[in-house]
This record gives structure tokens, sequence and C-alpha cells, in this order.
């Protein structure tokens, strides 16, 4: 029996989205009639995990098509509305790839469709095909990046991981939390800890809840205790997810990654970026260039209602940063571990999937 | 007008202690007229930092000294007595040595008068002298640390602080703060970064309202965004106090401190202590014989009354760490900056002080 919460449902004209800020205090869903509503959930972070956006944005793509086909008047009209909507839904969040990703295979799949003038339903019949595809094909993706990574330990090992790369940022078992799972189930894994991930917690509230409901043992630290853990030699591998992979390995994930990746190095502890084909943003030549999103000042300044600082600070809240390519000992990806030089590693890889 | 908060207040017969834990939210006041009442303070966090524990400690000695002297029978029973209240009050927190050093500074006061055949209001005077040098010292040790501190640089800075070492931590304008302080009034503070400093949020809750006060300029992040700020190229220096300094240089302070020491060095920015003599354990040769303290997992479990994770969830909360001396560029003292390599100057330091 799983004891896995299922973080998105798709049914004939709503998205299900389990609300992943109120956890673990509070089980709730969110039922998203409209394209506007998913946007909402991506911009507010009831559904996050660039896997799991990815997949969102591909239901929210039907929703978006269903809606421009009552206001199109020409074919030229519903295409061009079309597009406007993909726009407007891919600049939802800046930082994850997947989520554009998807954005554009479910336009091109309309777009595809009506060139070859099939119908209106047709259209609609091949965007749901391709959003389903897109969800099992990231389930697949998961299974793929867990058995690789697994692979990569014949030792029991002891895993500190940062945010949530799991069930709750994917459709499927997770890609670092993939990994994790699939160490366990091989008797490989001997404890994990958990950055809390600052400032919305979601290794405290989601990878924590996870790892606890599936029994795996772990331990929870905030995210200056990395640091001091790795001190006492209990850390075998540091594995996290990512939000976009540059063309030469530079890799955008939650903020923390980077420094993470740092203390890891002058620990001499092997750093895991764990990422399906889809994370990767083959055009981007290198970190420098990814857009990092600031959020709300807020989110330091309080905890719920409670306020955890002055009001009137000036407050810094990006929420991801940009590791090197030099400071990643392998990417796992669905294809098995890609290693450096990572540039080189990357271009065949690109190759594969393409 | 100073628009500065004072953490602690001595008179007649009570310590007034500002409840540190209720900042920013509410400023309130605990009146302890018992020395246990003060050791709970300590304890439970509503008063903190290294230097200001000291302080609190040599009131709470002369609570304690009153105390025995209504139970004790004769004069080695009341230096007994009052012996084992002292080691009783030197044991609330492990780490910060100044806790130790004030209380014991206090029990040889109250003893050589004893021996000297003092009577009780001899002793009582004695202790109040002792308690109020050792607050007094306090405030100079801090403006000295500060106008050493301020000499390092000759150019604006910007630099990235952790937890609270200021006016909250001190009888004075603090250590680390102290430094911030001088170089504010000097002109040559572009900026300062407070780290948040989780679990308790010492650098949210009561840095940021230090130097808000003072119209200071400073962005808050979390601790996780400290390596992406200085990656960024923004950081000039890292400045931090200390709770106990080995012979060797090795530095216990707030758990975070050595992850930050790491992230300076990868990016080539100095990482300086500052602390007065009494932060110095002269007889600890190095940092792994430092007792760390560990505190309540519910301190990372809950914020408030809210849940931030699995109440199951195993927690690991280590309220300090160790910097090994390597790390450390200088440590700014009340007699100047101390550098590599930091054991001999540290000799050094131990011959002009003792």
């Amino acid at each position: 029996m799983s004891t896995r919460l299922q973080p998105l449902r798709w049914s004939d004209s709503v998205v299900t989205i389990l609300d992943q800020r109120a956890l673990p205090e509070h089980i709730a869903y969110i039922d998203c009639a409209r394209m506007e509503d998913v946007r909402e959930a991506i911009v507010t972070l009831a559904v996050r995990g660039a896997p799991l956006i990815g997949v969102a944005a591909a239901y929210a793509m039907i929703l978006a098509w269903r809606e421009v086909l009552t206001q199109a008047l020409s074919t030229d009209d519903l295409l061009a509305r079309y597009e406007v909507q993909a726009h407007h839904l891919a600049a939802a969040r800046p930082t994850a790839v997947n989520l554009s990703w998807a954005v554009e295979k479910m336009y091109r799949a309309a777009a595809e469709t009506m060139i070859r003038e099939g119908t209106a339903d047709e259209v609609d019949a091949v965007l749901i095909a391709t959003a389903e595809q897109i969800e099992a094909e990231d389930v697949t993706l998961n299974t793929r990046i867990g058995t690789a990574g697994a692979e990569l330990f014949s030792r029991k090992v002891t895993m500190l991981t940062h945010c949530n790369a799991g069930a709750l940022a994917t459709a499927g078992i997770g890609t670092a939390l993939g990994v994790i799972r699939k160490l366990h189930d091989n008797g490989l894994l001997r404890h994990v800890f958990i950055d809390e991930t600052r400032p919305l917690l979601q290794g405290a509230r989601l990878t924590a809840t996870e790892l606890c409901a599936e029994h795996i043992p772990c331990t929870l630290i905030c995210d200056n205790m990395a640091a001091a853990v790795m001190q006492s030699g209990r850390i075998d591998a540091v594995i996290v997810g990512a939000d976009r992979i540059c063309a030469n390995g530079d890799t955008a994930n939650k903020i923390g990654t980077y420094g993470l990746a740092i203390l890891a190095a002058y620990h001499q502890i092997p750093f895991y970026i764990a990422a399906p084909f889809s994370t990767f943003d083959f055009a981007l030549a290198q970190g420098q260039d990814i857009v990092i999103e600031e959020r709300d000042g807020d989110e330091v300044r309080y905890w719920q209602q409670y306020r955890t600082a002055p009001t009137e600070v000036n407050v810094y809240n990006p929420a991801f940063d940009v590791t090197p390519a030099a400071l990643i000992t392998g990417i796992i990806t669905d294809r098995g571990v890609l290693t450096p030089p990572l540039a080189a590693s990357i271009a065949r890889f690109k190759e594969e999937v393409e």
C-alpha cells in the first residue's frame, strides 16, 4: 500500500492540485477549472517542483485551448490566441525550464494538428493524449533516474538532500528522492539528512513528510547545519534536483544548492544533481544566462501570520541559485549518469534525446 | 538619542531581563529576583549572547549569595553551598565560556573576601562591585573591539554577519555589530547583509531590529542565500561573534558560522571573529574539545505554535559549530586584531591579559 500523496490529478475538465503550501498541517486540494487557476497555483507555489510544474502546465494547456475556442473567430486567430495564452502560462515562473518545455510541447501538438486540418475536437484529443504522455513519461523518467542513481553506490550510504525533489515535485517517485527511494529498496540507504530549506521549508514540510510516511530513516536539520554534519563525517553524498541545467552543466536549483555544493567540495563529498532530460536547456550556454526568480520579502519576514523580522527590514529573496558545473560530481539522468567534463557529456546526451 | 533596547538592568535585588524570545513582536521584561530565575532566562534564551550571559550570570551570583546566606550554618558551609550554586549556574549552557568565566570571577571575589574575614555585607558589596565592573568592562571592551575592527577597513565595505553579536548580546555596542557600528560612524559602511540564523532567527529578530532602529542600511537573507550573495561579489568581509575561542584559534559560534567561513574562503572573502578576552578559553587546546550544546528538536519542528515539519521527524539541532583556525582571517579583540598564525598570536594575547 502506498502512503504517497498524489500532488496532481486530471479528470475531464479539472486539474485537482494538492495545495503543498498547507502541508504538513493540512491536506487540502484546489480544483482548477480554468487555465488561470492552474497558473495561479504555480505562481503561489500551491504546486511546485520543476517536473510537476511541467505536468500541471500541460493539463492547463488543455483548459487554455477550450477557453480560446469559445473566443476565437478563425483558425489563425485561434492559434494566435492560444500562443498568447501559452506565453502567459510559461511566464508564471521564470527559472524552471520544464514549464516552458511542457507548454511548448502542448502548443506544438495543437498547432500540428491544426495544420493537418484537424477539428477542434481532434486538437482536444491530441492535447489530452500529449498531457497524459508528459505525465506518464515523468513517472518513467523518475524510475530510470532512481535506478541509475542507485547504481552509483555499492555500500550503505548516508545522503544529504535539499528542498523537495520527490513525489511532491514530480509525477512519480521523484528525482533526488527517486534515487534515495531506490537505495532504500536496495538496502543500501543508511540515513537521509534533510535541509529544511528556507524560506518556504520544502525540506521540512514536504521531503520530511514523504520520507517519514515511508519509514525511510531521516533527520531534519536547518540549512546552516549542513556544514557541521559534513564535518562530522556522516555524509557520503549530497543529492538534489534541478530547475534548469545549461549546456555546460551549470545548474539552477533551489536557493542554497550552490552553498551546499561548495561545502561538499570542501569536505570531499560527491555532489549529485538528479534530473530528467526535460530539465536541460541545451540552448543556454551557461549559468549566468539563467533568470533567477526573486520572490516577495514577506516570505522571509513572516511565517504564517507571525512576524520573524522587523516589518521595515529590506529582504533579498532569490528562489534559486546557480551551481557551476565544476562543483558537480555527476548529473543523474533518465539515460544514465553524466560525468565531467559535463559540457561534452551533455552534448552527447542532447544528441541521444533529440 | 539612542533607540537601543537595554537587554539587562540590575537594581538592588532584581535582574530585569529583556525577553529576547518575544522580539521583534513584543518588548517584554522578566524580573528575576532569584538566581534560579536568571538561570532559567539563560537556559530558555530569554537572555543570550556570550558576553551578555556573562553579565547576567554575574548579577545572578549576587542573588545566589543572598540565598545561601539564609541557609548556611558556618563560613565553610556558606562557601561550599555558594560553590554548588556557582557550578549549577555555570552549567546552564555549556558552550559559551563567558558564562563560567563570570561565575568563577564572582565566586573568587566572594571567597577572597571571606578569607580576609570579611562580613557577609562586605561580601555582598564586593559582589555588587564585581558584577558592575564586569558589566562596565564589557561596554569598554565592545568599544575597543569596534574601534580595532573598523581600523581594518579604509574603503567603504559591505559586511555579512550571522546571528546577533550586537547590543542585545553584550552590555555595550556589541562585538561584530560594534565593528559595524563604528564603520557606520566612520562613513565606511556601505551595507550589511544579515543571515536570519535558524532555528531561532537571532539575525532576523535581533540584528535586523538593532540595525533598522539605527537606520544602518541592511538586508535580511536566509542562511542558505549567503553563498549566492557572495557569488554576486557584494560581500567585502564576513564578521561574527564567538562563544568560545581555543588556544589554537578554533572558534565555537552560532551554528552556521563554520559553513559561512568555508563559503568566505571559497570566494576569497576575509572572515573575522570579534570577541573580548573573556571569550577565550586559553586552557582548551583545540575545537574538538568544545562541548556543543544540542537543543530541543521542536525549535526546528515548530515556529511559535505552527508546525513546520511532521511531528514525528527526527531532528538534529546543535546550537553551535566550530570553525577551525585555518578559516579565520583575524580575531578582533579588545587589544587589537590577532592574525595568523593564531596559536602564536593567542599565546601573546594570553600573556597580555593575564
